[in-house]
């Protein structure tokens, strides 16, 4: 049996009591963030551009677009634009393994096809598992070649994730997931050159769109190569840039354990590449610590790893688009406001004197690999900052593992206060709360409804 | 000035004038080859697939299908269909640096926009030249490299290439074209496993929508990143496997001279991949000198290039999707109907026990560089065709550049030959003869119109 075969047939059988406890609670905190991502990302330039696009170009259909009550539109377009929207922020959740933006992929692929298929919470939460599984098993395989050769996983393996969960709430058989998976491989594009600009989150929604396209087309006998992963020029080839990585070591591992346990996902406490974030945490703990105020300020150092240089390319930030990809960006507000959260990443704050005059201060520089491993956390966490104050004085901190990575995950007051930052003025408080609950009792509702751009969800 | 903005600029400032005589002349043979194509392929199963997809989850708009009377849809999903049909037979035209069906990925980009942006003759001919000069341009620096990892080039740079297009009739600014490149990058997939499948007539498809969906993104000011031609994660860099590659010769290089008069367009005479095609020609001069019959038949080896003999994998097709891409098919049937044209592949002929029985005493082998190069053409092109007789006598032809190729053009009595064949029984003759001569003179239409399924060009 293919390899292709093997996978898609693990795929098309499993249900959701098979799922281990932690593997659906990851899952469903990381569905529900997702939501608000979407929510505060309906309100972006790049959502007011593909959102104008698509009212003009595309077809209104059955699927909701999150953030936007009353509008609904086929089933590709709806994944194509929530998927945008929901990495429209870069406040949406990341694995480091794949060093993908899963839900942004996998969530909006499910959703375009989940209330006309009447799929259940369980379903839903079943669905998301294999495309993350797919995501990151095929991760584990293919990095860290794939992303310093340049990918964006989220699209170039997040096409395939969205196609698996596009797949299973489907109902595909095996054999017609292997050509799903197929047709989904020639989309699975996308260059890390594009950070900074509106095509990183339109990386997202490339992803769920294709994901849901080639599940569609293969429901109705579309044909492509049926064993995408174990062929000659497959994915173990095509996407990477040496030697052909054999991919049939997921036969073994797959759901060995499952991947929302064993790698899991990192929550987003600030609204900007996870690259950002550990110097964040380092930055806040040093600032509240010791009453740091911009004017003290000579000198800042951020060292980070290797990987995390390559990827905050954006020195002098001018739009928030390009600040999410600024070390300098983040230390400056988290210096002058103690906060990086979504009233910190605006182009008018982006442009304000004192935050381009001091970002001009900070310095980056590579964290030796080993005095990362001992900070802990892995992928791109782990920063030590150093403050070098007018006086002479120099003041320090480290930080491994960012707030929101698996192994320090937020609290659940910290998950809400998120959801309400993200739906403020989008949502009524008493609205958002409700949707915020009953997300997260997403294993007991029965059959998903989507009600004037909120989430209505019928129990069972 | 980036490399990209100078690319972009030169393609927002040529106008027909400047074009020399002989690309234009190919560019319109290419143009009027591809309705043929795509009307012959509005036939197809994978045509009857993506239509019904169409009719059910995309958007009317303003946009022909070709072959459907009627239907008019969304630019960039008219794109999608058009890409689709025309390349579903495999019987469009390819450029051997690029080793890309440009047409397919290119004319469909250009009719999505063209009667809406009152697009002339001249234009449409333009707009080509730069959509063709892109891909090929990239498949110089590129190829083999590109091709030889696995990439499908029909799309990989096929989405480039219509961008430009795409750009060109929307008459975007050198800075909206650089966008619209960078956002046409994130679609540039496409592996060659998917061969032999409906996924093959889709990479088409997807290019050209990827490059009308990128035009109109940028147009209304969607970004990416500026010069995905020069920059660091640009294409130099992700679609190489190795090193990245510099293309900054792209500047200097472009239009000097243009490349649909350096490197030109083959014209296919068989509805198969191209690598068939000089064993074909082969094969043909064999069975007619000789007389030869399937009975007599003990053994046939073709020799043909390395390169070759990594494309045509389906060594025992029972579907004429698999057939197109089987030397052994091609010899069978040459033999058997001293032909090898719509009429010989279809899944019925292909089931065929004659043909099935005959094809087993095919066997391939590489032909020697040497002699490749002695034979002429390059590319997929040479062979040497052996014919074992039961008798024990051994017969021989050699073929150089197939017939098609720009060094052996098709005569226009076998043009019209063939868009007589492609447009049987879906155009009346008297019909597609008018099309065919409006497209011979495309140069002097002032406005295209389309009507009932057919190209009602009106003078000038």
């Amino acid at each position: 049996m293919s390899l292709t075969l093997q996978i898609s047939r693990r795929i098309a059988k499993v249900h959701f009591p098979q799922l281990p406890a932690g593997a659906s609670a990851m899952a469903k905190v990381a569905i529900r963030d997702f939501f608000a991502c979407a929510l505060a990302g309906s309100r972006t330039p790049v959502a007011a551009r593909i959102l104008a696009y698509a009212q003009r170009h595309e077809s209104p259909g059955p699927a909701p677009i999150i953030g936007v009550p009353g509008l609904r539109l086929a089933p590709a377009v709806a994944a194509w634009l929530n998927g945008t929207l929901g990495h429209a922020l870069d406040y949406d959740d990341v694995n480091s393994v794949a060093v993908a933006h899963t839900s942004a992929a996998l969530v909006p692929a499910i959703l375009a096809l989940a209330e006309t298929r009447r799929a259940s919470g369980k379903d839903v939460i079943t669905a998301y598992a294999v495309g993350f599984e797919l995501i990151v098993q095929l991760g584990r395989r293919l990095n860290p070649a794939l992303y310093e050769h340049g990918w964006h996983s989220t699209l170039t393996l997040g096409a395939l994730g969205a196609a698996a969960a596009a797949g299973k709430i489907l109902r595909l058989s095996p054999e017609k997931l292997c050509h799903a998976l197929g047709i989904a491989s020639s989309f699975a594009a996308g260059t890390r050159q594009n950070f900074g600009t509106m095509t990183k989150p339109l990386h997202a929604g490339n992803a769920a769109r294709a994901g849901v396209t080639a599940a569609l087309l293969a429901a109705d006998g579309f044909t492509a190569d049926p064993d995408i992963l174990g062929a000659g020029y497959g994915l173990g080839k095509i996407l990477s840039p040496g030697r052909p990585k054999d991919l049939s070591a997921l036969a073994g591992k797959w759901g060995r354990p499952w991947e929302l346990v064993a790698s899991g996902i990192a929550i987003k406490k600030y609204p900007c590449c996870a690259g950002n974030h550990s110097s964040i945490d380092a930055m806040m703990r040093l600032a509240t610590e010791h009453y740091l105020k911009a004017e003290q300020v000579k000198r800042i150092t951020c060292e980070v790893p290797a990987l995390v240089l390559g990827i905050l390319l954006r020195h002098r930030p001018r739009t928030a688009s390009e600040a999410r990809f600024s070390l300098e960006f983040a230390m400056a507000v988290a210096v002058l406001d103690r906060a990086a959260g979504l009233r910190q990443y605006t182009d008018r704050r982006v442009q304000d004197p004192r935050v381009q005059r001091l970002l001009l201060k900070v310095m980056t520089r590579e964290l030796p690999k080993v005095m990362q491993k001992r900070l802990g956390g892995g992928g791109l966490n782990g920063a030590r900052v150093t403050v070098e104050l007018k006086g002479g004085e120099k003041i320090q901190a480290e930080a491994g593992a960012a707030r929101g990575h698996p192994g320090e995950p937020l609290r659940e007051a910290e998950h809400w206060a998120k959801f309400q930052e993200c739906a403020a003025g989008i949502l009524p408080v008493a609205r958002a709360a409700k949707l915020f609950q009953e997300l997260s009792r997403l294993e007991v509702i029965s059959e998903l409804k989507y009600i004037a751009g909120d989430l209505e969800l019928k129990g069972s």
